[in-house]
């Protein structure tokens, strides 16, 4: 397989973009990290875009060919759908194709407009096993509530240790002008939040939120020849586990994060003190907790107390999240996956402002629905 | 790249199967791929398939993990999505990951679960331009009915001729215990039948189907271990056009099939001429008739006389869709190009009993919408 470089990034803002469609997100996404690999269009030879739902948010399927047309793009254009993990998916296959030999620069971006529709949940529920989870009334507030109490129980983590995620992610988005909240958040500000499903609450988990994001991949060869700061994928794993958590031998973790980082660290060599700054999928504050667990930066049951020590900051022993993760810069379902590897490249670009953590190595982890897929990506300069 | 062969085929009986659902279909075609290449489950490295929308048909997205599940198999599930060529995405798809050498042993399926649900049309036109065809109206059999006015008008093709490749291909399939119909019609049976979009008849036209089709691929040292009528894959080709009709120069051609099968005729060294067999994207008679225009089997314009003088039936200069083709082996979205690609299979090691053509050299093609996706694979014994 042939290294691969990150030689472009480019995103919308995340928010509530009522004035915004899909495709006009998509374009601006890709435009500007075309722009910013310094590349022109007609460089790009192949497109990869995850979309968890255009049918049923948007009435739009067949998004691949869609957006090759507004882009001003007749290339290959692969739509791929992984939930929650779409936007993570599409930089996988993206790499894949690279890797293979097939193509040389590939646009890969992510994007989900969830707003402007009447039944959110509803959707956001098809990314569980419908037939015998959503139907019962299985939401994913509910799903992770589980997990939070199961690990509540068995590990003594509290619900002030998840408020704590919450009020870090928030904090590091202030200085995100892309992020959703720009707004720093109390625990006492958590902690008097709506119920939602015991014991989360509205303030632990991610919103809803319109947004797209794109990165530019590109072979070793054009990456040297047109990029003076490439950022290289070191190792990329996918996994799934069991759609339905009830099918679960442990619910407080995830195997396929612990699978998938298995083989991102494998093809990189390294473990998981090698990593320097990571962004997890932190759809709710109790995820964030079991997959800084699930990748190996804290022993199992331990992250709650690690978190409110502050380890998690940026300045800590391992910075998560500093781009304000899915909780404060929002949760575009399928652009998600694409807007962390923009996070890790920023990162190890130095381009991160008052976010830079000088990393030299940096992690990803998106995950699809509740952890029937994982994702988990490893960038060096 | 490395080179992948196919050496497992399954797929369900395609119709109306009111008693199956989404899941139960796409298992007992991966499970007959898998006993076909004589492998076990534990060997599969990976999944890749292929599904229009399992948001609005069923509820369910996620297919990659369900699918993943239901099969027992916890390996990376990618699902893909290009309207009515999502299975020969999900195809071209897995064919780039044995090749790059990400994984040795794939299954590559395709499924739709079409019936029981109230709006099909509805959830059809969401492979059209949503906002700029299908809110004003267009429908499929519309807009491809306006492809054959023109083609009509210009090329003096008649409705007798595009009632000729219905003929054909209901003849087929009455070899085909696979097939949605089983059943001979004639011209007159055509010509009298319901006008869906003028000129076009609902015997015109392919049915809603459901069905599921995959196939086992496998790198060139794996197939050689494992096989001894391994089928390669020459050649592969992905194009796009402008999603909808009305930007295009010219509607009697479709300029992604024409471009698809270009990098499928390089890739594998051969022209049109080369070609003993196909099966094309006739989901109107009219799309067979541009289609083996598009893929250089005859002059742009001539197709209708050279499907009358029976060229293409088995036996003819090329046979064309000796399966049945969508139109009478049914079209399942999802699994219609994966099930292309198990007739060609068929076809090359002479397993397609009394539909046998003696083919070396087979080319499937599997069209997006209107036009806005084509997929060509060229296969070899």
């Amino acid at each position: 397989m042939r290294k691969v470089a990150v030689i472009g990034v480019g995103m919308t803002k995340f928010g509530l973009l009522f004035e915004r469609d899909l495709s006009s997100m998509a374009v601006e996404a890709g435009s500007l990290a075309i722009n910013d690999a310094g590349i022109e269009k007609k460089d790009v030879e192949v497109l990869y875009g995850g979309t968890m739902s255009g049918g049923l948010f948007s009435n739009q399927e067949h998004t691949g060919s869609l957006l090759a047309d507004r882009m001003g793009l007749n290339v290959p254009s692969v739509r791929v759908e992984a939930a929650c993990a779409s936007g993570g998916l599409a930089l996988r296959q993206g790499y894949i194709d690279i890797a293979s030999g097939m193509h040389d620069i590939a646009v890969v971006g992510g994007v989900e407009k969830m707003t402007d529709t009447l039944n959110t949940t509803k959707v956001l529920a098809t990314a569980a096993d419908v037939e015998r989870e959503a139907v019962f009334g299985a939401t994913f507030p509910g799903l992770y509530a589980m997990m939070a109490k199961l690990h509540m129980h068995r590990y003594g983590t509290t619900e002030v240790q998840m408020a704590d995620v919450s009020v870090k992610n928030h904090a590091n988005a202030v200085h995100n002008k892309s992020a959703h909240f720009q707004k720093e958040i109390s625990v006492d500000d958590v902690m008097r939040s709506q119920k939602i499903a015991d014991p989360l609450k509205i303030l632990d988990a991610s919103p809803i939120s319109d947004g797209a994001a794109a990165l530019v991949l590109a072979s070793e060869e054009k990456a040297r020849e047109l990029c003076d700061t490439p950022v290289w994928i070191a190792g990329s794993g996918h996994a799934t586990d069991t759609i339905s958590l009830h099918d679960r031998e442990d619910i407080t973790t995830l195997k396929a994060t612990v699978a998938a980082a298995k083989q991102a660290y494998g093809q990189a060599h390294l473990t998981s003190k090698d990593i320097d700054v990571a962004e997890v999928h932190d759809c709710f504050t109790i995820a964030e907790l079991m997959a800084i667990e699930d990748l190996g930066f804290v022993k199992k049951g331990a992250s709650g107390k690690f978190t409110s020590e502050g380890n998690t900051k940026v300045g800590g022993k391992i910075p998560i999240n500093p781009s304000g993760g899915l909780k404060a810069k929002g949760h575009p379902i399928g652009a998600s996956g694409v807007a962390q590897a923009i996070e890790a490249v920023l990162q190890l670009r130095g381009d991160a402002g008052k976010r830079n953590t000088g990393a030299h190595t940096a992690l990803t982890h998106n995950v699809g629905g509740s952890g029937g897929t994982a994702i988990v990506h490893i960038f060096k300069r």
